[in-house]
């Protein structure tokens, strides 16, 4: 059980907070820096979880106790500590859309105290989630909407970064995973095929396959390279298949070594001859999207991708950059913009309290995203100037040409959930919705085009405003 | 919570095994075939986290009635469920011992079925610890043994992909963890500093300072580069550290952003100037070995070392490739080795019931490994044949000169353990024990010199009589 979700300098500066009773209400963005594995767009997902770890963070006597050990808090602190629970307001893109960086994609609204507390608990959810819903979207894009089966569980990190991996990639496009508790938590379509070790369990592999028919005969998965994918392997897989095609039942082979294009070539060209053309083939080892890319656009006859290591670990990128920003405190009444700069530029934060638009054409596809700041009137009628968030000679004017729609909406108020969350399912059809309705070029996996997104006036005059006029060059 | 944390095809398999009444004692082997990061050495964790979540598979009555809505598991298999708790023996090497791939690091003895459903459990928490603990220890070598903090809460894989990354970080030679939950359930060390956010909520830097400062005297860290590090951010420090100096406090100041090796030197000529030599430097930002390795052979003045994000996903290996492969069955009353040949060559599995004997030079120093079949008698006295794993050209005669070691070692007996397991604090030492004794040409971290893991005669001679003599060219 994870309880004490949060890093020790949160606390210790909540306690300075307390203690100095600085505790302005302040508004956080969640926003990260660049897209992973070189992409041109991102998957949000991991929302629910968080919502579900939020209601659940809460400081225990035991935790007290641990915490008072420590020597650093003072008893007066840890009293308030015991009553702590969130009580803010969050707004949040929705799970499943597609957005990008230097967007904020939530924004936490409440006291300085509790929007700190909760900082690592967010991250942790949202990095993840949205890493893994992205890497499994990239290998449906490279599948050409395939059937994508997540078996992550052994090579994921720890076991919930297995379950909330299972889930992400379920958001991501997968049509079914092996893991039985992501299945059970999450109602995800559980799949699975058989180990090395059925077929090492038995004299050989005709009999292993003949006695996993005799119990499944609809899900009859047949493993072929324990011993010799295009010798016995397939070969048994053929004898039993046609047994079972007498009795109307449709068998499965699975490629789990070797050169899966020359392999499922070969073994098709069996299965075929063999009179089972409706035999399926699952290939896995260490799939990724750029080699079923290279498969796909080589025509390897494939039907299922049973993918795992890569899928729910997001290698070669093993998190999202996002961050938690301080943008606006409350002074004598009114919400004041902040800024961070740090030595990289890029790093630099936008100030203000904010709202996505996306602009999308006549045909309803998205064309460009604007970051405004909320109390701008962002119309369909006007015709604007689209800034780059940090070249400020690169901008464009732009006319509304179809819909604008608003990507921030309240999910929570004064620490209540604000709307029913919608389904797992239904998250899943939202990003299969997007996937479908962007642009391609934005959603090749190799090289793509950059989709824009801009800072309207208002904000880059509130960014140029905070910048110090004196900031050291070389530094 | 994490219940069902097995694949589909474990039960599926199970259930088949257990309505064939085919449930032979066996023997699983577990091991990887290559070492991380292009490394020379593996670091082995997570065998206790193992054993406690082995001690909570059980399969509840909730569990029960999600199998059976399934629709695949028949009511007799699943009462069997119910009563279902691992009692077989469980051989393996200690946490913090070095180990090598193709190295049996873990002997599972039970019955076909109990050892097939526990293969994602024991693979997910070996798999995932071993390779932060080594990616830790990596980052330990190239800091020449400096102080590593763990920061990785935020952008770890899901809450306890954080919780077990921190121990895992603290086996491989970390100091300290700013994950607070990984304090209270593990015992380690705590320490954090401040974030951007603390300074940005109060009127400018040295206000911001002064506060942490009057609140946390003896653990005052201060973030240079929220505005400007070489500007405000030092001069804001050393303002703050030349007031605490005075009542005897020594003050830490971080560098979040920017060149670390130019910021660095440039910060402590600026303390040093200002009387602050003893203050530390802390530096934080995306760091991983190559970059440690380079600060520290530039001589950049660093005391203290934040790792987050590499250091608790392993980026850019995300997962070691460890497996759980068959390696003996029952046979009439004995035990019969059995071998998964596969399309990949280097995929092939070492037969039978084994033991890895480490062999050391008379300075204490390894000089080799031997897995050998248990039933031989490995003895000083005798010379012996070295064999290459699966090049069989390759062997080399070898005189015992010093020490040979058993690695591995029985902790479980008919589920039960049969050892009391060490402290973390005494694994952490084992493992820095370890690192200190092995040859610094193992150790390196770029291009390091191969450790040579043999198999014996007998355990040659015995995979060589499974090879299938028409074993296919080219599948």
């Amino acid at each position: 059980m994870c309880r004490l979700s949060c890093d020790l300098y949160s606390l210790t500066m909540v306690q300075g907070y307390w203690k100095n009773s600085h505790n302005p209400q302040v508004v956080f963005d969640t926003f990260f820096r660049l897209a992973p594995f070189e992409g041109g767009f991102t998957i949000f997902a991991g929302l629910a979880s968080f919502f579900e770890e939020l209601a659940a963070f809460r400081f225990q006597d035991e935790d007290l106790r641990y915490l008072h050990s420590l020597g650093l808090f003072q008893k007066d602190f840890l009293d308030y500590l015991q009553h702590f629970s969130f009580k803010g307001d969050i707004y949040s893109v929705k799970e499943g859309e597609v957005i990008f960086p230097r967007e904020p994609i939530m924004r936490i609204h409440g006291t300085l105290i509790e929007t700190q507390l909760i900082e690592a608990l967010l991250l942790n959810t949202i990095n993840f989630q949205t890493l893994i819903a992205t890497k499994c979207a990239r290998m449906y894009i490279a599948s050409q909407g395939g059937t994508l089966v997540e078996f992550g569980l052994r090579r994921a990190q720890g076991l919930d970064g297995a379950l909330s991996a299972s889930r992400a990639c379920y958001i991501g496009g997968a049509s079914a995973t092996s893991h039985v508790e992501a299945g059970r938590q999450y109602g995800i379509p559980l799949q699975g095929t058989m180990a090395h070790s059925w077929i090492m369990a038995f004299a050989n592999e005709q009999q292993a396959f003949e006695r996993y028919a005799a119990l499944y005969p609809d899900r009859s998965t047949f493993l072929l390279d324990t011993y010799d994918s295009l010798g016995s392997g397939i070969e048994a897989a053929i004898a039993v298949g046609k047994r079972l095609q007498q009795s109307g039942k449709r068998i499965g082979v699975r490629l789990d070594s070797g050169d899966i294009q020359y392999l499922s070539m070969r073994v098709r060209e069996r299965l075929d001859q063999a009179g089972l053309t409706d035999a399926r083939i699952v290939v896995s080892n260490e799939l990724d999207e750029m080699i079923i890319h290279q498969l796909v656009s080589s025509q390897a006859p494939i039907d299922v991708w049973g993918v795992g290591t890569k899928m729910v670990t997001g290698s070669p990128d093993a998190a999202l950059s996002g961050v938690y920003k301080l943008a606006a405190k409350e002074q004598n009444g009114t919400f004041v913009p902040v800024m961070k700069f740090s030595d990289n530029p890029e790093k630099s934060s936008n100030p203000g309290v904010k709202q996505i638009y996306r602009y999308y054409s006549r045909e309803g596809v998205p064309a460009a995203d604007l970051i405004a700041l909320t109390q701008e009137r962002v119309t369909q009628e006007e015709p604007r100037i689209f800034y780059h968030p940090s070249l400020d000679y690169r901008h464009f004017f732009y006319k509304p040409q179809g819909e604008i729609r608003q990507l921030l909406t309240c999910y929570m108020r004064q620490g209540q959930l604000a709307v029913e969350l919608p389904s797992l399912e239904h998250i899943r059809a939202t990003t299969l919705h997007n996937l479908a309705h962007f642009d391609d070029s934005y959603l090749r996996i190799i090289n793509p085009h950059i989709y824009k997104v801009s800072i309207t006036e208002a904000l880059r005059k509130c960014k140029k405003q905070l910048v110090p006029s004196t900031k050291r060059i070389g530094s």
